[in-house]
């Protein structure tokens, strides 16, 4: 697949309504990119790929390594992942979320109608996660599911501050509910043991912020599945913001 | 590109807030299949693909092929296409669009949440059709375009009945915005010199239905288009439930 082609399999919706009992295996996911982030079975944790490797972040506070083989058995009910290569490099440092949005519109200007796929590498004076899953029963919805949320504050490594990188995607807020409009960010650390959905940070320093705007999607749907076949599909903009912003 | 995948050029919210300057060219849409429909620049009438032709509908009734030469400059500012390959085919008598709806939901059962590419050829005994564009001035909506739409009713040729072939697409209601949402449907006669937006119809007697269901969608969003990155692209159900049903 060409370098920032976005890859989404199913829709935000479909989380929202229950839909996770199946999806797509990881080791198809991950012919389509090597960035990205999602969702497991059941929405059991926080997905995220970097470099293409794929971990699972769960609300126990574990980080796990999904190995090939695995990837073979995992699926993923809901995911974005794109052949990453950024077409602006900067180096910034940020107070949040907000900076960290208002630094990438102006970056990237007149984007607000596509997607852009970004990645923020560096030491971290704070950083909040939270992990959310698996559903309590089949067909739980994402609102429900994300009430019992885990909110981690990661704590400094020794010599201070915590190393790590986001992984985001912005998408358009015409497209809500077939994706998480706006920002949507997971983390993890340089050693691969902490991270999750994030919500909120600081850095030390300097980071390194790499960004690409994206123009084309392919979109996969989920076929045979009947959960998806009957799911509502409602937008519900109100919900998605609440629990994926 | 594999049977059965949608490819879609822009974003039907666009056209409604008059994005129309610019587009993809046609040699590059019918790289992406052989069966489709959208509208030119300005939105100056009616697109259809069939069978790998592209024409041009206008709402002075004109209809003309595009050549191979002619679409290297001809751009698409919104088309719908695919390469279509039905999975299921069967004859029948239809009293119009509702009759047609249904038999297709009962035809390929639990796909409201994916897209459909349909195909009905055979005589009809009465056809409406409408034609519109252009914009009066860059920028105009669609719905103020589609105000002064031009209604035919195709009169039967000689020895009875309207020889012709509609191509359509449903698209599910949770991408009403992104696509039409429900059935949409344009017509073209079997000597390709009427045709246009199809309103209604009867058919002769029966008629050949042919579809297949769609899961896997190729958005391409307009780049470098100054008009597409300013646009609004508020989802406007009931304005595009008027002007595209």
């Amino acid at each position: 697949m060409e370098s920032n082609t976005l890859f989404q399999y199913s829709v935000v919706s479909a989380l929202m309504d229950g839909v996770a009992s199946n999806g797509l295996p990881l080791q198809t996911l991950s012919q389509h990119g090597n960035h990205g982030l999602g969702t497991f079975r059941r929405m059991a944790g926080e997905m995220i790929i970097i470099d293409g490797q794929i971990y699972s972040m769960k609300a126990d506070g574990s980080v796990t390594l999904i190995s090939s083989t695995e990837q073979t058995e995992t699926v993923t009910p809901y995911a974005m992942v794109t052949r990453f290569s950024p077409t602006i490099t900067k180096k910034v440092k940020l107070g949040g979320k907000d900076e960290l949005k208002d630094f990438l519109t102006n970056l990237i200007p007149r984007t607000s109608n596509n997607y852009l796929a970004f990645r923020v590498d560096g030491v971290f004076k704070s950083v909040t996660v939270r992990a959310a899953g698996p559903q309590k029963e089949k067909g739980e919805g994402l609102v429900a599911v994300c009430a019992r949320q885990t909110v981690f504050e990661l704590e400094p490594e020794e010599g201070g501050g915590i190393g790590g990188t986001i992984i985001g995607f912005r998408s358009p807020a015409f497209l809500q509910g077939v994706s998480v409009a706006g920002d949507h960010l997971h983390f993890i650390t340089d050693d691969r043991k902490r991270g999750g959905h994030m919500l909120g940070f600081e850095t030390e320093g300097e980071v390194e912020v790499q960004v690409a705007g994206m123009w084309r999607v392919e979109l996969e749907l989920p076929k045979d599945d009947e959960e998806f076949e009957n799911a509502k599909l409602v937008g519900d903009n109100e919900g998605i913001k609440a629990v994926e912003g």
